[in-house]
């Protein structure tokens, strides 16, 4: 399959264009208003892949319409209007919108959301984190939508308990904790623990890269491909929708 | 909801009478043929769970299918004859049959199955599992179980690599590897790592006492309750059938 | 070598009794005020494990100093005066003391610092511990030995960061940090964590039963039958002192 | 501290640059035969890290013994007469040799030949390492040095298990198992397993890149520093010698 990666010259760019090598993926187009990139899609692309700027997707999506193209958006920001014709694109297209491309990721949120669902209130739910020493913020973005996705599951609301230190007294039934830790220099661990009185049950991701975010965008545009016009998420992806 | 153990006096049931306590199941006939233990049914039963022996399921069974009480069958080894009668009663009321009632390993082994589909063949699988060390075989029939699931997800065939030494060469693709570690006194945990080539994904059960392999015979039950007649399994007890 | 159990009814007693089975320590007398029990030591006996109240202490251990015999305190909560006699009978007999003896908790700690030591500010250190859900206090008091224990390797004071969250900035240098699991029933697990740039080294310590608090007072009291009259620690049985 | 990189253009030479940026070492002499590196070492250098080829060494660490500056040696593959020059020069300057410089694979060395000593028989051991799916042979040597370490510690024989299958009895006493996990793109993991009848304790090293096995020449070469002339390992330098 032929594709165009438009916002080539960027950080998720250029590893979307790494990490097409060597697959059945072939770039064509490396699409980017920096020197030295291509300001036209080739003729043959079949499909392409959007980490650029939010102000530049209205045309893009737009000729990938007239064009008939399978579309995957990872640029994030889109106003109102910017987002209301990547709607009407879709009406043609299919295109694929995410904020986080990690297959990985977007696996965990399912399984988890699916555990807590199947094991019931008796498994208490433990979330933990790390990353490097220079994360400024805690808990993770990924972490906060695994405490969400398991609250879902669960049917219950959304609150989680941070650093318990001292007279705690028993666990509180349905309690969701999330546990930030910070060192060295780790892309993102997370895990999400299900303990129960007879098994625990955990589920982990580790992401080794940073390109652990970009890489499911080529299964994506891949995914794509074969589907009618609409506008569709990685659960769609992955078969969970 | 009130129910019958059948095989009380057995290690299995036992362990499903004290983990009933403090539940909204209340054990009100511990039935077995070993003194001190009930002879009979009472009357306001509602459910009935058999680990007892198989020659002794059909009559149980069959009475249960009288009463219209839902039914769980943990005891195996059941002849083809003796199946039949449970198929028969299976009619009448629901029966939920399983050779494992642990609610982590039943839902691992889809989650399991889920992940491999869905991350494809770019995704090495490694099995590891840890038990006690007077376990007197390898691997451990779960892992072997978990293994089988990894492979019907990706839809290769159950070939199964152990103990990697010497110039193995590179890994070949669709290769599913399990490892059995032995020591101590683990009851037994066992892990599938899916390892890509920028992210991990693991899945890991840790059982902390015999009674995992127990305890999700009283969900069953529970779940059995409100169904059709039919015979069931855990997949179906956990919502993923 | 034979034994004597001193507060051989109470629970680590108990523990101690079915531990020594199997091993070559035999207990000859099983002490205590309940009924049932000895209330004298067995002539032959060589040494003595006292787990009973700290009222009780002074006239068994005067009499082990009598006796010449070798013996480990496990009971806590002496008085000043009490303490005294321990120490003037610490001038005829071996005499280990410590308030816990998990073999691998005190390995653990010791491991610890000397990381501490070893790997310097640029490892960030990341302390987590977990318990069971009826545990009422956070941190575990094995935690913040461990921290204490790496604090003290690195040569900082023991200050621990808990539980972060929003706006945190870059790590600081030199942070401590302890999380406090809860769920399920798990017995005990620490992890250490030591953070580079380029490695990580965790060292991890799991409990699997009660048991583990008292089993190592059996290998104090062997250790201690070689040894020069004095008071000593675990530290001394595992050889680091 | 103002040093030179021997080496400067081989792959660990430039790891050792980048690393020492933000240090208080500074590479004022990157050393190479390659196109625009150094040819001489400036006249203010206080330290050499050698990374070149085995040729190379002699004349290199003759100089520095003229000029009498601490000298870590990282190249391997010396013949005997390049090794007795090295000999001969550590009579007047302090040199560390060794052939891995992972500050945290050293360390864990150390800490599993004291806990296999400590814990003693009545601990099961069991190493599991696992790297990318490229690697080619099975044990990693860091998983050989580990499990020798651990043997070494033990008092046994450093004869090891792989791959348990079938029919396998009981674990017997003292042995030691190795399992070799291969998948994605794991750079290196390695744990040391002492499983008790009722506590385990785990000893992990993580790199996080080839750097980790790099980065321990920098801390070596600060250490040697101060040192008397002599030759000197990496237990040294981390203090266990």
């Amino acid at each position: 399959m032929k594709i165009a990666i438009v916002g080539a010259a960027g950080r998720m760019g250029k590893m979307l264009c790494a990490l097409a090598e060597g697959t059945d993926l072939e770039v064509v187009s490396k699409v980017d208003v920096a020197e030295g990139y291509d300001k036209a899609w080739a003729d043959d692309v079949e499909g392409v892949i959007d980490f650029s700027y939010h102000v530049a997707v209205p045309a893009s999506v737009e000729k990938a319409a007239a064009k008939g193209l399978a579309y995957v958006i990872g640029t994030t920001g889109l106003t109102a209007d910017e987002q209301k014709v990547v709607d009407a694109a879709a009406k043609k297209i299919p295109i694929v919108q995410s904020g986080n491309y990690s297959l990985g990721v977007n696996l965990l949120l399912e399984l988890v959301k699916k555990t807590a669902q199947v094991l019931g209130p008796e498994y208490d739910i433990e979330v933990t984190e790390m990353h490097h020493r220079h994360k400024k913020d805690a808990p993770s973005g990924t972490a906060l939508m695994l405490a969400k996705s398991a609250a879902a599951g669960r049917g219950v609301k959304d609150e989680f308990t941070y650093g318990r230190r001292g007279d705690i007294g028993e666990r509180p039934v349905g309690e969701i904790a999330i546990h930030a830790l910070r060192g060295g220099s780790v892309v993102g661990d997370h895990t999400v623990m299900f303990a129960g009185d007879v098994e625990r049950v955990e589920l982990t991701h580790k992401a080794q890269g940073r390109e652990a975010f970009a890489a499911g965008a080529l299964k994506a545009l891949k995914w794509a491909k074969g589907q009618r016009p609409g506008v569709y998420t990685m659960r769609d992806v992955l078969g969970f929708a």
